[in-house]
């Protein structure tokens, strides 16, 4: 449909696609937003209504995959629940603002010149990720929400279930009259198709995406040649200050910690005044036992509970992602702070305290891209944000830094409007 | 005085560099503004204060500097009156208004929770570029003002200028309680330095800017490990539309190609409705070679004068920097956006004409960084956008675009004040 017949040649499949993708990008910035919005409608209603091939080539790739783990089935495996939600999902970013044309700064110089900074597509964004299905319609609902063409390219056990998705999205935006190369999906398995679109092809990609774990990341960050937005670890800490309320503050860990253990925003260390580890420390101690949570913890903390074991160096730089919780004691903010700056992977820490001074002193001091005060560490979420939907939170500082959605996958231009001006 | 004595080892006085910037760059996020623009204010008069000894640098620079060109020559001498400039820039950026800080988006929600983006530091800044001294000052100023640490490498023939400029900064940030590895400069001139930078020392360095040439900027692109924001060339296209005022054109169309024919701004193809080739086009063709100006041009063009010359395909797609400018006919606004978006760019395109509409159409149209409407592409420039000074123009898409200046040099965090919330 999008691809030359001939998949053989993988160098030669790529670049016709990057070819397609250019020229598409060019044509797509003449939609407009309520263009983009029925287009996205019509996309989750045939979804919907091709939740029986969807299913059917899920099973196939599910019937293939014998060899990986439970967790890595269950991000693969879809049932009618999970097409319904992926449906969901693509007319939720139907339903967000369309991020095209908004005027972030609107100035005028001396000499009369008027200048505004328009949000204007980026171009072709390229995505890769692992086996989940849904992201070839999330990222690709979103990088047309935002006025891009999409390369996508999944992971090759899900490459049926990912097919049957992506037939169902260019069937709407035939029907929406946009260019069926708008969302490109990558047909083939090679490896090599990953390594070409992280050369840029030939300048045809402007921006590539990295969505799974560390290696995937690792090797998007080594190869590409082009501008990467990437997703890295979420080692979050929850600092509990001795100004805390203590109900508030018991809520919050357990919460940050537990919620949810596999998502980046959970949180991986707790830090509690050592004034308090005999009170308050306790109580958040006892609870995270309770809850089931295994604590790895410094002198203050096993001196609390038989059942916390000692930390090592490592803990306080491992991202548990499960139900572990590394624990000690601080002298106090500057202390909490060093430690972070020390250990952290500036993506989201918090601070639990009563004292606004305190807290004000923490948000400005951690240069993370998200500081909460007296809130859980979860929030780390483009949806909790307001954003309507997200393709990843950006752990670098450039370009977008926290939740990446419609907005941030825009750039802008700026227009002067003059009455003949010339430059002395 | 910020790197170790055995300048022999350039991949180890490297790595103690990047060190330095990072430690560093956690030391300058605690200054306030105030701080920032008295340090700057002290660099400017350290430089003038210094001048004998820049002067002196200086000419044992230009004494070994025999191979160069003249146009080299020119641009790595400096006298009194240059000097002056450079200190007078520094003392410019102490003026702009500080970024850090800055609430760039605000909002609340439903669950109580307040959202803040603020404008941080980026960190730590490497700028690589190459003769002309004035580049020490201005990007360490710049990085300064931002609120980064910037580790400098300029061209080996301007050392010693470079190296003197450094150390009256160094006095001043001393003076100013600012760490003195606040602007670091490479002190060796082994090539090797750049390759060390471009792979981010180890994670020190968040961001590099290249300045300077095709070939500087291309290395940079083709081996940067970290995130890069370049300045490439300036392909500017200036549409006359049928429509345009004919004083208003003229002057445009000659300021826009003569004023300075060797900046990014500068006009390189001037397009003419085929409608007026023979009327208005005739007194800009007049006009420019009375300027000077050699003109390349299609038939139409070539109609109107004789020494109009044959214009190749390889005109269309070259950046003169020099009193030539290629010129044609176009039958309308589309035909002009159509080559425009075939050789431009992306840099910096302008249209002529006393049409809102049609200038409307051409401004959302047209995909580049600068999009005039009756105005000389010359003001491609951060001066002229009032950002006080520049450190280039990005023609990247990527986190900044057009004019880089102080403001463009930060990234964001976003701030969470909440009441005790935790996520359902």
């Amino acid at each position: 449909m999008n691809a030359p017949a001939d998949f053989s040649d993988t160098t030669a499949l790529m670049a016709a696609m990057g070819v397609e993708a250019r020229a598409t990008a060019a044509a797509l910035a003449g939609k407009s937003a309520d263009a983009r919005t029925r287009a996205l409608k019509l996309m989750a209603e045939a979804i919907r209504a091709a939740a029986p091939d969807i299913l059917n080539a899920n099973q196939t790739d599910m019937a293939a995959a014998t060899g990986l783990s439970p967790a890595m089935r269950d991000r693969l495996m879809l049932d009618a629940g999970r097409v319904e939600g992926i449906a969901n999902a693509v007319a939720d970013i139907a339903a967000i603002p369309d991020p095209m044309g908004a005027v972030i700064a609107d100035w005028r110089q001396p000499n009369g010149l008027h200048f505004q900074r328009v949000r204007v597509p980026i171009g072709v964004i390229g995505v890769v990720y692992e086996s989940r299905p849904n992201v070839t319609a999330d990222a690709g609902a979103l990088c047309l929400r935002s006025g891009n063409a999409a390369i996508l390219r999944g992971g090759s056990e899900s490459l049926n279930s990912s097919r049957a998705l992506h037939a169902a999205m260019v069937s709407a935006l035939k029907a929406a009259g946009f260019p069926q190369t708008a969302i490109q999906l990558v047909p083939t398995t090679d490896r090599a198709a990953v390594g070409a679109m992280l050369t840029g092809l030939s300048g045809a990609i402007d921006l590539m995406i990295p969505r799974g774990g560390k290696s995937l990341v690792a090797r998007v960050q080594a190869e590409a040649r082009v501008p990467v937005l990437s997703h890295l670890e979420g080692l979050n800490t929850t600092y509990v200050h001795a100004a805390a309320d203590p109900a508030k503050a018991r809520a919050i860990v357990l919460n940050a910690k537990l919620r949810r253990t596999g998502v980046c925003g959970s949180t991986e260390t707790v830090l509690i005044d050592s004034s308090i580890t005999h009170t308050l420390g306790r109580d958040i101690v006892a609870d995270l036992l309770a809850a089931g949570c295994a604590i790895r913890g410094d002198e203050a903390a096993r001196a609390l509970d038989p059942r916390v074991t000692a930390a090592t160096e490592e803990d306080w730089r491992t991202e548990y992602l499960d139900a572990i919780v590394s624990l000690k004691a601080v002298s106090g903010p500057d202390d909490a702070i060093a430690h972070i700056a020390r250990h952290g992977t500036q993506h989201t820490d918090a601070i639990v305290t009563e004292s606004a001074a305190v807290a004000e002193y923490f948000l400005r001091a951690v240069d993370s891209a998200i500081v909460l005060w007296n809130a859980s560490t979860q929030f780390a979420d483009g949806g909790e944000f307001g954003f309507g939907a997200e393709i990843g939170i950006a752990t670098g500082k450039l370009h977008a830094r926290g939740p990446v959605g419609a907005a941030e996958l825009t750039t802008y231009k700026t227009l002067v409007r003059g009455t003949g001006q010339i430059r002395p």
